[in-house]
């Protein structure tokens, strides 16, 4: 604990500073030590203010930019640049480039079709809609999205997310037409969402344009900024516990496939797929399957170990897949061993995506159902593309832009929701692959988009023998990846609270469902939000030694020394309506615990205290309220209230409250120490 | 805007700061600029951290504090005292401080007796009810409270809100029985959310004793602190805007009374109350009703100014209802009004409250109905409670106790509930009379019950013939001073937001109902709450003329200069996933407009990036991968991260998540000062 300064101790320290101060005033021409005024922002107009204000809070990356001081023609193209950034970098295109895309795309390709005839069966959904979802979207991808790396298709996370649903609206298996009806307008709807949020932001770059338009689209685009809102609410650390206990629920899921059990739950929590599991051993584990489920999931775990192993060797896992179910698929066709009770892929339709624009729900109850998991799994899809895509992004340092993103990824589930896919996004898997065989530009998605187009096209049949232990070894051995150890581990040392959030989220995954999870996430992350503005920090704070005029939190630097009869309190926080109310009782019981303490050891009383006001970035009614009966409490105790470096914001509104003239002149100081300086120079003369 | 510093300028402004530290070292033999160490805090035991956070959360007034260090039997005293206050102040209450509570205890009751009639038809219950209200409560905060100068009873807003979520389940009209049950459940669970919140709180106090049961108190008093939370959601200004669309509501309820209007809407929302009056202006209106109610609002009103005008008369609008009724019923009484179609109050019942234990529904439907109603109308009762305790207390200079308030105030709407009265708390004009006439303690509270007492016992039968007009206008007088125009306009000056939730809370009231405009005054003052942790300011940093070494907010200080090949930000928030990627792009941004600037001008580029972090009180994971992204994205443009001044947090978690290594050794400082000087010197070095 840092103690405190006696008397002459005290004041030497004030002596230091004055000749510092004088020593400084040989380039100064004054010779009274020099108090530089606390600065009041001009007083702006109210109409420019709220439009700036809305302008930061909504268009944080600033989208107008490059449309500055442009030519009508010049903004056209940049506008369809904008819009489809293949425009731009396709200009710079050349053979080289290619290379790089097709190997990545190639390889990208043999990973995704294994891995889509297993996601689609994720979502409930027959084997060729994986397929159709990595054709359409990758295409439209590529055209309009921003991010140079990352591979479009169905992804595991998504794939249960929408299958579980989906299934508590409408049973799969009694009603597959009626099911897939609703996978497309909930795919749909999760474009639209996607689309909305990227598409409002963009309008307002042309709000001189359509002038009158302007309020209602702000307010439009308020709308769906309030929705994008929601992605920040997500934190990291829930994330990853969320992901984390989606990968455990799939693998378990797999056990159904891996061990050829008949009879399997419904439901996807731990306890209900385990004791299926342990009911079904004695007749329903099938031999057969599981000798091909296990000796490709080794054999697919040693390919990834190879991949991490030697970074040459990465397209060893990549291809494993693909060559897992050619071998497979040949055995079991060759031993016939469908006959003996190893499940296969059976129907898989040849041909290309059919369209799919009638099968959408646009009115009717199922609309409704089909809007509100089509935003829910939308914001999902949404938050692991621009996560993927913003990581990838700041790997290879480019400016990932989050508008066209957004728009892109809705474009591209808006079209696919029409030609039979469902949701398509990022894949994290894929899209790493893609990276590592080299991918230039979106070129690769193409190239993979192609090659599933010939898939499904000529050899699709081909995949009827696939057993289905084969397609649940890919995906556990797909989905293992997403629980973190590492990054669990840091969260745990860095932060606790993110801690419990990223275990609620998994444990609310594995134990309950993908929702519950879900919600656990997002209400611990609100959670904190709360907590940390209810409930500001504040500091006691001392001159850090052999500094003239540097204070910091004595708890941080326990060798700083409080300065005796003045107390100095930093508030770590805006003070809002929120917290006022605290803060005010904070610095009294601050107050009070001091003077016990200087009561004790005989020290003069306090006469000054300081707050420094730099971290309060702003403050409002009931702030200015919590001020002013914090200035009478004190003036009841004789004690002088002092404010040290406000911000403009604050300045600007203690000024408006004339709270500035409540507590008198020369009560605000640019720095604590000058109102140091000042209030010690002042107690020598009032004893 | 402020200029950048031409190279010699910036590195003279250097030589200033090595010089005063130079002289400065007359007192430290070291010759070399000396530069402290960021302190980094001694690592806690993890349980003692989340000790100390739990507690400085739930329990910020600390009410351990006069606990400490006591023998057990004071500690047994000490803890009756905390919940019978009356045991601490009555040993010494006096003669003196009689004579003050009886006068303000007699005026006080000659204002609730006729508002608690008028208030009870608000909740749509019998005359009686509001006069019961005002006995039992009073009585028993008067053991418990710790306010000296609330004045206890029915209020208007409560009772209307009461009333209005009442009707909403059992008509009043058709099922008066089963309304009133409800109505005593509703104050039931009204007293036990108000009891829990501080109760709780206290179990921590005896935490030692029960050790075994300290987890699940904890938990419990979690729950409970939860609900307090609540309380702080409802900013000032949103209660402002409340306070007067409620008061508006209930002065055009009182239009049916004061025209004397029988067929009159059932809806609260300014458009068909409006509509009702109109439609029945030709022949629903009853002349002799109009002259009594006018004449005798302008009676009211005048007598209000008088007590405006003249503090030594503030009794005069005190006792002015009372007389007012007592004229009109005489009047009435004596004219035989009534027969000419002047409303009489009619039906009130003779005698002390009956007991209602077997009226509450602890089971059933309605036990659920009315343990939310309960909620919602006992929070609004404890916000308006405790915000009238302290602005009293304040006046007064002495500390409300929130536990024992909140303890108070449950413990009287339980027993109230038990013994006929509905939810009562404190009324913000009865106690606004209280502290005038000169109370002293809770004592002025049991005169009153007592006069109330007399009243029910003795002459209640005499209100028979009150005409409802002269109700309508008592009720029109109290609440008109709810709409608080000075407040708004000082709101409106001070923080736009906050008008925008007042204006929003008002409307929401005025033009549909009570519980929409709590809703939306709970909304908005939310989403202030969201934008003001998602979008942190952040500010470009200069130093400040004839200083040494303070930089701060350019914008702010238009004549500090920036440093050359030096970059400076202020981030004013604790980094949270909710705002780090925002923080990480929004320093970028900074970056690449200065760079702009620097390139227009031909100055030399940057070469450092210097984070001042003081206010940045707190960072979680995705804070931290925030500012690696940076770190990574400055790396590859070849400009150095360095960090100035972060708290004892922050400090821990770099140090935790090994950023500290990650950036290099000498990248942390403790001031921007010796952050700059630093750099500058290390720049001289690398040209």
């Amino acid at each position: 604990m840092a103690k405190n300064v006696s008397d002459e101790h005290g004041f030497k320290g004030v002596e230091t500073i004055s000749s510092s101060s004088s020593c400084q005033s040989s380039s100064s021409p004054r010779s009274s030590p020099y108090v530089h005024d606390v600065g009041v922002p001009l007083k702006q107009n109210l109409l420019k203010e709220i439009a700036a204000a809305v302008k930061e809070t909504l268009f944080a990356d600033d989208p107008l930019r490059h449309f500055k001081d442009q030519p009508s023609s010049k903004k056209f193209i940049l506008g369809l640049q904008a819009i489809f950034p293949i425009l731009e970098w396709g200009k710079h295109y050349n053979l080289s480039k290619f290379k790089g895309d097709l190997i990545a795309g190639l390889t990208i390709a043999s990973l995704c079709i294994p891995q889509d005839i297993g996601y689609a069966k994720l979502a409930n959904l027959e084997p060729q809609y994986g397929l159709y979802s990595s054709f359409v979207p990758p295409l439209v991808y590529a055209f309009m999205g921003s991010s140079r790396d990352i591979a479009i298709g169905p992804v595991a996370v998504v794939s249960l997310l929408l299958g579980s649903l989906l299934q508590d609206e409408i049973d799969s298996s009694a009603n597959p037409v009626g099911y897939r009806h609703l996978a497309f307008t909930a795919t749909f709807f999760a474009g639209l969402t996607q689309f909305i949020l990227g598409f409002f932001r963009y309008i307002y770059i042309h709000e001189h344009i359509f002038f009158g338009l302007r309020i209602s689209c702000l307010m439009v685009g308020m709308i769906g900024y309030r929705l994008g809102f929601l992605i920040d609410f997500l934190s990291h650390a829930a994330i990853v516990g969320f992901m984390g206990g989606t990968a455990v629920t799939i693998a378990l899921q797999q056990l159904k496939g891996l061990l050829g059990i008949k009879k399997f739950t419904k439901d996807t929590d731990i306890v209900s797929v385990m004791s299926s599991v342990f009911s079904s051993a004695r007749h329903g584990w099938n031999w057969h399957t599981i000798l091909i489920g296990i000796s490709f999931l080794i054999f697919l775990s040693v390919t990834k170990y190879i991949g991490k192993k030697q970074k040459k060797f990465f397209w060893v896992p990549a291809i494993a897949p693909l060559i897992s179910v050619i071998i497979s698929t040949v055995t079991v066709y060759a031993t016939k061993a469908d006959k003996h009770g190893v499940e296969i892929v059976k129907n898989i339709r040849k041909g290309i995506n059919p369209p799919s624009v009638k099968e959408i729900f646009f009115s009717g109850q199922y609309a409704g159902k089909g809007f509100k998991i089509g935003v829910v799994s939308g914001m999902i899809a949404l938050t692991e593309a621009v996560a993927i895509g913003r990581t990838f992004a700041s790997m290879k340092d480019y400016q990932l832009d989050g508008n066209k993103e957004m728009i892109a990824l809705g474009t591209m589930n808006i079209v696919g929701s029409m030609t039979s896919c469902y949701v398509a996004t990022g894949s994290f898997s894929r899209s790493a692959v893609n990276y590592m065989s080299g991918c230039e530009t979106a070129v690769s998605n193409i190239v993979m988009a192609c090659v599933v187009l010939l898939t499904l096209a000529l050899i699709t049949p081909l995949f009827e023998y696939t057993p289905n232990a084969i397609l649940a070894s890919i995906i556990i051995s797909a989905v293992v990846g997403l629980v973190d150890i590492e990054a669990v581990t840091l969260i745990w040392k860095i932060d606790k609270f993110d801690f419990i959030a990223c275990m609620g989220a998994f444990f609310g995954v594995v134990f309950s469902s993908v929702e519950v999870g879900l919600v656990i996430a997002v209400s611990i992350s609100f959670a904190k939000i709360l907590l940390q503005v209810t409930r500001p920090r504040t500091a006691i704070l001392g001159k850090v030694p052999r500094t003239a005029t540097v204070y910091r939190n004595i708890q941080q630097y326990p060798d700083a020394t409080k300065v005796s009869g003045i107390l100095i309190v930093r508030v770590d926080s805006a003070i809002y309506f929120s917290n006022s109310n605290y803060v005010k009782e904070r610095i009294l019981r601050w107050l009070a615990d001091e003077e016990e303490h200087v009561k004790e050891n005989s020290q003069p009383r306090f006469q000054y205290l300081i707050i420094e006001m730099g971290p309060v970035t702003d403050i409002d009614t009931s702030g200015i309220h919590a001020l002013e009966e914090l200035f009478r409490a004190l003036q009841k105790r004789d004690i002088k209230l002092v404010l040290a470096n406000p911000g403009p914001v604050v300045v600007d509104k203690l000024h408006a409250s004339k709270f500035q003239e409540l507590i008198g002149e020369g009560r605000i100081f640019l720095t604590v120490a000058d109102a140091v300086r000042i209030c010690y120079s002042k107690m020598e003369l009032e004893p």
